[in-house]
């Protein structure tokens, strides 16, 4: 419909998640009007994307280099891990600062009904680094979904008889979060989690 | 916060409308997660979209060529001209296929709080258009919002004098719609606008 250069990047635009045809179309025109030197930015941040990253040898996190910047740093705990569905949870697990062990991305969390089940996911990679690493504890910050939790089950079942001490995130209320807006589930979670004063 | 060459990704995807610094991140993490040649083919759409791309000489409209497809075609009507804001309207427009004349993008509207006066827009180029393309009739397809009136009066004063027929596509209840539904502008501009059966 539109001129074929304009079309391919609408139609690339609307492949991107959360991305409808409408919203692609309105980004394409955008660059039509901004500063050339602001579209090539954007070109050449997406190129060199994929050819300047790849996966942490050890972990799989997101990195440029052989092993990420979480691996490399020798002040962390190297007999702590922290195991993540996708390497992105690490930022967000690194901002809180409480941690101070290594990380392992499972790459997903169990889903029957999407065919994930442990064997496409890092599991074995995981129970290798933990004969290599002399890893003692695991904490499994899976999503608090059902997949989720199916993950952290099939987990402890998994490390804790390799002696590897496994513990969870609690689940509870959102700190400056309502009682009164929060989900029974939650609640629920946050009752049997109480914790002595 | 991430690796280099994520973080410039992200940056780069939150410096467009609409898009926040988690819509941001979610976008360059599934880069990270798809076929490198579907993101090869993002970048290279992008980077070559303003090489390729430029405004049609005669209307502004967005093109690979010297001219528009529209400005091209020989069988639309040259005394006819469609005046609209952005080139992206002219698709909107054209698939109604109500329209065979050609379209002229002012580039904008009359807007005194964003410093956008008829000087900003490209009015003498039109103007210059009419003169030289012998149109005879004007449809001014401004968004229905103040600034699209202001600019429809506007060329209403600056086209008559030319001896320019000018109308301005009619405000009303959309089709489909529910009367209980509409607004009281638009209600009030349907029963101005009333049609005799």
């Amino acid at each position: 419909m539109f001129e074929p250069p304009v079309q391919r990047v609408i139609d690339e635009f609307a492949r991107l998640p959360g991305i409808g045809r409408k919203s692609a179309q309105r980004l394409a025109f955008h660059l039509l009007h901004v500063e050339e030197a602001d579209v090539d930015r954007l070109g050449l941040a997406i190129t060199n994307l994929r050819k300047e990253v790849r996966l942490c040898t050890r972990c799989f996190n997101v990195t440029a280099q052989e092993e990420c910047s979480v691996c490399r740093d020798l002040r962390r705990d190297p007999t702590m891990v922290c195991v993540v569905e996708r390497a992105q949870d690490i930022a967000v697990l690194e901002r809180t600062q409480e941690f101070s062990g290594r990380y392992h991305v499972l790459g997903g969390s169990i889903s029957p009904i999407e065919g994930i089940g442990p064997d496409q996911l890092r599991m074995r990679e995981l129970v290798r680094r933990i004969d290599h690493e002399s890893i003692s504890e695991a904490i499994v910050a899976t999503n608090p979904t059902v997949e989720g939790d199916a993950t952290a089950l099939y987990l402890a079942r998994l490390l804790k008889p390799l002696g590897v001490k496994v513990s969870r995130l609690a689940s509870g209320l959102p700190v400056g979060g309502d009682l009164d807006y929060a989900d029974e589930v939650t609640l629920g979670r946050a009752l049997i989690g109480r914790q002595e004063l």
